[in-house]
């Protein structure tokens, strides 16, 4: 077990003082104590909240062992001075900690080194004032079960106990961050409609977006209220058995032959065009209540957690969605209009109505105008894609494992390559996955038609014959035209491949160019959300940078938020600090010594046995463990596998990685596919969370839970792992739009880039090369008859290492 | 999909107009409508809520498409009479079901009898009465999503419209069920100290028992309401690390030869006494304030789901557990003593504090005197435990998968035989679990000498080196001493091999002699609670069970609730009824030619060669594979395999089979183990549920949500599945108590009972029968040299099997 926090605010006595009263454990009473013992005495009683009676409170204190001998009520009345060992004995009782289980009383400093809890106290004894800082510092650091101790606390009730009254400020800022001080069983519910500047299903109007507001009830006594907002397609339902029933046979496709050309980006190039709309609706009436509410089955627990903490929540899914207008079109402009509407509405520069008949307009009149974005995927995407217009009010965007270009997505190197765990989805089938009006029988009926001819203009566009960029991803690239003024927090997973590195990567170098402030946040997950783990305070983190950049509040946000964090894939629970993503390049040659050729053929068959070809689909871990394992397995003869010697030191991959392969097809079209692996007994780390504690979270009183989770290491120790890979059609080894020509037989130079990633391989590991074609995973599988045979001696790979003076320290 | 409905209650037309006004449906405008259009349109209009805008409900209807051409607001308006058809239409849409997807416009009918949905409307249209009495049965038919539809109404904010208005009955009954009319907003949370007739730490005071309590808001204003109490010695936490620590190492234990006794059963009969009981503290004051709140990180969905109907719901963990005095005792009469409390303290006959020390009385003076026990596991143990005592209050218990003998529950014929995935567990590992005192540092140190002791005490009284009943065991054998008045709900997976159907099978029976009202549901998951599944309405028939016994509503649950309602193994989403749990017995020799004997040797060595056998250690899966496969495997010289000839009909074996061996075994200690195996290629059902729907089941408005599950079929088939098995120390022939003489060669009868159960094994299927000795999954692993031999001339199986006349229609 080990906490990392990285969103503490150092702060000095003085605000500590004005702090601790604002959150009245000083009060008029014990800011006169002078005696130490009797003000941390004071503290602890408070501790169990005073609507609690004494004796109740007395009796907790008193559960609760301060030395090996003296529980902490007797040794509050009986001791002259705080102990630095009382002190921490009782804290890490308050954190959850349990004495003979995870620390002995006669030494709790060793358990709180070994956990990474901080301590603000050197002295043995600590006067009043290292009382009042310590206290502080301990209401700020993380419990056991994953929260600071102050918000464990505001789930206890210690605020709740203020509600009410006019002892609360709200908002109420406590270390640099918003506290739940906020009453959530006085929310507000409402629904609107945001007239978009848009006309995608062509009916001659405007389209309506439902857009779902919840507010602090507080709103309704005056307060302005900063604004989550989270943009998510799937929010009003999704079809997946019609989704299903249209995913691509990738079994049945082909790998087929481009007519070579000399297309330049400009043949490419998609302007989007948002002319012809029709007028607004004009406003008959203006109302500032809202007229329909509504339940969620769905929640996002990132977002409610900001609910209690004084901050509204929006949802809205966008064109084509169920109760909106418009029809989806997979990752255009149309869907990031659709999101920066509701921002503009939310911002006053946009109208909404309370209906979808009488035009009676209704401002956000409780919002403060300021923005953030969240959401995961498409959600992330959709934030990433308004911040690049550079919308007013939107302030920031926390983008957690989101597209940067649908291209990348769906395809690489002008090869169809599915996102992992999609095989066969494209840009219809998460179309038709999100056209959520289908639900509503009498509004599809009218709508059905144009649907139709929608998904036949996706399923024709994306062109899964070619595999190439063409106009019609041109138009669903968000990294192609920047206008961005919101600071950005990118979260991605190391093991995500879904939504893979490369989005992220190209966003954030995209980003480098641009005069906003960028923080990236690397896990060792797949495609996951980050906010309930023991081992970071990701939650701690987004507060403290949401209370920035939407509540203005000068908290040093973009000093104190780490410029890259990293979740270490070799130990456990470990996260480090970077200045940048991106190591010096260092250039092995594929015939370098040091390499041991495990196959010793440089020609292989792609095409395997029927039955062996028929096992693998039906699973493809079979396929990956034949592929990867270095020993002799059935597909030997259908790969080139170079492991090096063992690393005589640990060697940390730290982003992009290339591959130049000299390489000939024996047909006149062909695919080339590579893989880093990292071969060593380990247990590694699983990348998905797996619940360490069921619903312990609880993000405010009486309020939402969470499960507690972490990455855990595997039960049983894996031989290798695979960090990156790369795909390419040999036709497109100029670019991704551009068919080459190829002649059987005749070698090219082919470079690809790999998925960036950071990746640490552990002194006496071995790297491995494995250079295949079908990638049964994610490429199609047509089993075809082809042989590939590459010249090691001309091929060579681009290795970026992490160097020691990258650390941030 | 199937929709499976056992609650409803057949209402005549004068109750459901009575019905509607109490839930607002027919209002003083509504019931003058002779109109049956108009009067639908109302109640269309109604269901979108009334607090929403009119323009806003028309919206909503008018998304629903009442023909293949008509909206529903358009049919409403233009129709002169509402159709079958329409009305299907809608309906089927209200609950959720899609347009296209799950049924088509031009025949609603057919979907509904594939879905099992009731109808009650015969002719083509319908007049006035006929839309009220079809509105209501409608309101009370699931909908897709696991709750009826007035339910899913109420978690949209149909009720909450009228919160705080004279308009809503408090408790409001709506087709015998308990509505969501209560404000969980308003939901009061105390803590008290139950004073218990208990010294079971010997400390020389009454054993405090901390004892939490969710009552409604309501209760202030003098409302009494029905308690459920659940009593979870879990509920304070559990001890999972130490526990692990302590668990028994199955592989080192030896089975050991018995000295040969002739004990009775007055020799093993143990007498509990409670004697030495300090006076019951002074009481000083009280109180009808609590002076104590908590916050659970815990929660029960069906608890959650009857406090916003308004029932109080009460935690107690009983002795030995954190805030609690006493020690855990794992299955004795404290423990039962513990619950029986804190029922006399609801039902007005026992003292309870307001904190530990000030001896404040608070009476539980909100309380309609009313309790009914709910939980699964221990705590379903607990709830048995409490209703054998005849405490009065406890009018009820809904008891899933309890324990009803805890030698049972560790033991079997006098043989060691572990709960099913907790190898090595045993009563005193069970304790240290559940003994939470220990989380608490300052309290622990005062109890830690007394409970080391205890503990030394259970791991010498459980014996796990003879494996026999004594008198350790008589104290934990909950059947033993019935005075019982509370009617029964009892509920059980038939894939539960933790607490197994023995458990449930005899509690029935014992009760079957008792003048009480039991109920039995038998479904096909392990261990598992039934609170949310599509398939089938537990939670409603648990609503009108609950309203019947603790609000006393006259709404015929006895006659309503089936007495035995089944889950089918072989078909998906089906449950059947009957009159009773028990087939005819048929007798079948083990030497009928209709068994093909597959080793062809009786007799077989228990030893395994040393590297299979920790490679089955490692993985009893590998295990369980080997022994049930039909073809050859490595364990054929190690049992002994029959498989009769393809069934020319289902058969269901229904109740307890048992199997008599003729058998010697070559030493003069042993064991033997038999299972009854289903042959057949099957998507066999998973017998751990399947979340179908995240968060769909929404428990009351704004309040808790609960995943949709379901038992889905395995998405590969399987080739066969145990169902039942048994298992015996073979120097227990006699009774378990009892230990005989075992002379080496020598052949002695054995008689087994296998679990109970129901399983119908499909026409096509074969029976097979499997004799064996050590249980890698259950019995100690000591992989001892002994053979055995089966003389199967003068061995037989009888099988209990269901008649066509057990079916209760």
């Amino acid at each position: 077990m080990k906490i990392n926090q990285f969103a503490y605010v150092p702060t000095d006595h003085h605000t500590i003082v004005k702090e601790l009263a604002d959150v009245h454990f000083l009060t008029a009473q014990t800011k006169k104590m002078a005696d130490p013992v009797m003000l941390y005495r004071q503290f602890l009683l408070k501790f169990f909240i005073e609507k609690q009676s004494l004796a109740t409170r007395i009796q907790k204190v008193a559960n609760l062992m301060a030395t090996p001998t003296l529980n902490a009520y007797e040794f509050t009345t009986t001791q002259a001075a705080v102990s630095k060992l009382a002190f921490y004995n009782v804290g890490l009782q308050l954190l959850g900690f349990e004495v003979g289980l995870d620390f002995e009383l006669n030494d709790p400093f060793s358990a709180m080194k070994k956990y990474r809890l901080p301590m603000a106290v050197v002295d043995d004894t600590l006067d009043r004032n290292q009382v009042i800082d310590a206290w502080y510092k301990l209401l700020n650091t993380r419990t056991k079960f994953g929260q600071t101790l102050i918000d464990y606390l505001a789930g206890q009730g210690y605020y709740h106990q203020f509600f009410g009254t006019d002892e609360l400020k709200q908002p109420l800022i406590f270390n640099g961050k918003s506290q739940a001080v906020f009453d959530t069983t006085k929310l507000i519910r409402d629904v609107v409609y945001v007239e978009a500047p848009l006309d995608n299903d062509h009916d001659g109007k405007r389209d309506l977006l439902k857009t779902e507001i919840i507010r602090p009830g507080e709103t309704e006594n005056g307060l302005k209220v900063p604004v989550i907002f989270t943009a998510s397609p799937y929010d009003q339902g999704t079809n997946d058995h019609q989704a299903d029933q249209m995913t691509h046979d990738v079994n049945q496709e082909k790998l087929t032959r481009k007519q070579p050309n000399h297309l330049s980006y400009e043949d490419v190039k998609f302007d989007y065009d948002n002319h012809d709309l029709p007028e607004p609706r004009t406003i008959k009436d203006t109302n500032k209540v809202a007229e329909e509410s509504f339940v969620k089955t769905w929640t996002y627990s990132l977002n409610d957690y900001f609910l209690a903490r004084g901050f509204a929540v929006v949802y809205s899914s966008g064109v084509g969605t169920k109760d909106s207008d418009g029809v989806r079109t997979t990752g255009t402009p149309d869907e990031t209009i659709s999101a920066t509407s509701v921002i503009e509405w939310l911002h006053g520069d946009r109208t909404a109505f309370t209906n979808r008949s009488d035009q009676i307009a209704i401002p956000a009149w409780w919002s403060n105008g300021n923005v953030g974005m969240t959401g995961r995927s498409y959600l992330g995407t959709l934030s990433t894609a308004a911040a690049m217009t550079g919308v007013d009010g939107l302030k920031t965007a926390v983008v957690e494992a989101g597209i940067s270009n649908y291209y990348d997505y769906y395809r690489e190197n002008g090869l169809v390559v599915a996102p992992g765990g999609f095989q066969g989805e494209d840009t219809d089938v998460l179309g038709e996955l999100t056209f959520s009006r289908e639900q509503s029988a009498a509004d599809y009926l009218k709508i059905k038609d144009t649907w139709l001819a929608q998904l036949k203009k996706l399923t024709a566009g994306q062109d899964r014959v070619t595999g190439s960029y063409n106009s019609f991803w041109d138009n669903r690239n968000l990294l192609k035209n920047v206008n961005i003024k919101a600071d950005m927090l990118l979260v991605h997973g190391l093991n995500d491949w879904n939504v893979k590195l490369s989005h992220v990567y190209n966003l954030r170098k995209t980003l480098k160019n641009e005069k906003i402030t960028q923080k990236l946040v690397l896990h060792q997950g797949q495609h996951e959300y980050l906010n309930n783990f023991r081992s970071v305070d990701f939650t701690d983190i987004v507060n403290l940078w949401l209370t920035n950049k939407l509540l203005a509040v000068d908290n040093q946000a973009n000093q104190i938020v780490p410029d890259v964090l990293v979740q270490d894939n070799a130990e456990p629970e470990t996260w480090n600090t970077y200045k940048d993503w991106g190591g010096n390049v260092k250039e092995i040659p594929l015939d370098d010594k040091r390499w041991t050729d495990l196959n010793e053929n440089h020609s292989f068959s792609d095409q395997l046995p029927d039955d062996l070809f028929k096992d693998y689909i039906e699973n493809t871990k079979k396929w990956q463990k034949a592929l990867f394992t270095k020993n002799h397995s059935k597909l030997d003869k259908h790969s080139i596998k170079l492991v090096s010697e063992p690393l005589d030191q640990d060697i940390t991959v730290d982003g992009r990685a290339t591959i130049t392969l000299r390489a000939a097809s024996s047909a006149d079209l062909g695919l080339l596919s590579a893989a880093l692996v990292d071969y060593g007994i380990e247990k590694r780390l699983t990348a998905v969370p797996q619940i360490l504690s069921a619903q312990q979270i609880i993000t405010g009183y009486q309020w939402r839970k969470d499960d507690l989770k972490e990455f855990l290491p595997e039960k049983k120790a894996s031989a290798y792992k695979k960090f990156t890979d790369a795909h390419m059609n040999m036709q497109n080894r100029t670019n991704n739009y551009q068919s080459d020509d190829l002649k059987p037989g005749q070698y090219y130079n082919f470079t690809m880039a790999f998925q960036p990633t950071f990746w640490r391989l552990l002194k006496g590991h071995q790297l491995g090369l494995i250079i295949y074609a079908t990638d049964m995973d994610y490429t199609i599988r047509s089993n075809q008859d082809i042989s590939y045979t590459v010249d090691l001696s001309a091929s060579k790979i681009e290795l970026p290492l992490l160097t020691a003076d990258d650390n941030q320290g």
